[in-house]
């Protein structure tokens, strides 16, 4: 009956300070007492759940019960982590990815924590979405004065990134944003680098390729980073009418994501 | 959200060998670092929830909601710990104590672990039990052919045990046993050892002594174990009709408990 939302506690976990960079996800100095209890109990353990990261959940769907939104929820967490930036949900309404394989239908994190995204995907279904309006926050925060691009992180489009845009009105905000849309693309010599975003491009027909993310998020970026490797498929994406920023995207060192983020800033000070 | 039951757990973790004896509640080689995590979010952290014994109930909690009953969870933990022993809630059906005081209704956890048992205790409720009803396995146990006596813990009789009695058919049940049933008093000398139990008599003008636990349960019990140093109350007890037991009761050690369990036996197999 708990709540989660992986995405809102990366970026809050990053944020602060508190992410755990021994396992690539959760929180810095994490235990897993709880965990291990539940699972002498018969409990089910394939989602890592830490003691401290717990404690956030818990959290969130006590002030959720209280009568609180997604986004005050979230307001609240941040500003008890001492984070400064503006962290809002794309909705305050829940929309759950859902991975159809050939013979089932499965959620997100059985997908792809307990069967390591093993299932052949056909298609991504986004329950709920149909039903739910952009939220407050991200609603602000595209059509604030001060805005100068929206940034579309290397994260996977069809179970990170789809979600978002699957909701009534963030696409259409999107094409119609004035400033510049640039994604990076999660592709890096022909392979995801983290994940199953090739695996499921392969699964659905579709050449693992910066190319093929470029057309995927045609008709809303204005410009796609690709990775230095791939240079050669800059043409072929120009020819969508989307510029192409080169750029070292692997990301193995804090040096690496400031670069990262250095030369985007760079592109969109320079038009 | 949580379902909690402390006697159940108490029972576990003592017939487990997992009670924890520093704190004197709760289990062994426990940690609070969800708790810790929780309250650094803003979250009320006065109930002090280890993270094993939280396991706990989070375990209860989804055993519940898959449709089992009390019973058959409890059974379900019990295995899990390792215990032949029965153990059975005396109810599946849920029932509250409720501390009444002068101004205010109080929650037990609330009074009793938040607010230290303070408040004035004006009567003490116990709701839902008008609508709850015995469970099997505590029919089964009252019922049993193999049944030599019941025992009554020196737990607060109006907080611990009324709560059970309260209950349509346990008080009827112990009434017409055959069998003797034991009371040990929670008094010493005229003091409750541990817990509000004299505070509460005082508040309810009941003089704190172990006559007046004998009169409280006096259509119940057919002998009160009560301290050596309250020898003197003896011929009043048994004028109400109840066998008196006199024993050391006070319990600080594995060896003054196992003593006083020796005494209880022998009473009930002497007579």
């Amino acid at each position: 009956g708990m709540s989660r939302c992986p995405d809102l506690d990366s970026l809050m976990y990053a944020l602060s300070g508190q992410s755990n960079e021994k396992t690539g996800w959760g929180r810095k100095g994490e235990t897993w007492n709880f965990l291990e209890a539940f699972s002498s109990l018969g409990g089910e353990d394939w989602f890592k759940l830490g003691d401290k990261d717990l404690s956030v959940h818990v959290m969130r769907t006590v002030l959720l019960r209280e009568g609180l939104n997604l986004e005050q929820v979230t307001k609240r967490l941040v500003e008890r982590f001492g984070i400064r930036n503006l962290v809002a949900p794309i909705s305050n309404d829940r929309v759950q990815t859902k991975i159809v394989a050939k013979d089932e239908t499965y959620d997100f994190q059985k997908y792809f924590v307990h069967l390591r995204s093993e299932p052949e995907i056909t298609s991504v279904q986004y329950s709920g979405s149909d039903k739910a309006s952009i939220s407050e926050g991200a609603m602000n925060a595209l059509g604030h004065e001060g805005l100068s691009a929206v940034i579309i992180a290397p994260s996977n489009p069809y179970l990170s990134i789809d979600p978002m845009l699957s909701i009534a009105g963030v696409r259409r905000r999107l094409i119609n944003l004035e400033t510049p849309v640039v994604a990076v693309s999660p592709i890096v010599s022909g392979k995801s680098v983290k994940g199953p975003t090739g695996k499921i491009m392969a699964e659905m027909g579709v050449p693992v390729s910066s190319l093929s993310v470029a057309k995927h998020y045609k008709d809303i970026i204005s410009a796609l980073v690709i990775d230095e490797t791939d240079e050669k498929e800059a043409g072929a994406i120009e020819k969508l009418g989307i510029d192409v920023v080169i750029s070292k995207t692997l990301m193995k060192t804090l040096d690496d994501k400031k670069n990262l983020a250095d030369n985007i800033l760079e592109y969109i000070t320079g038009i």
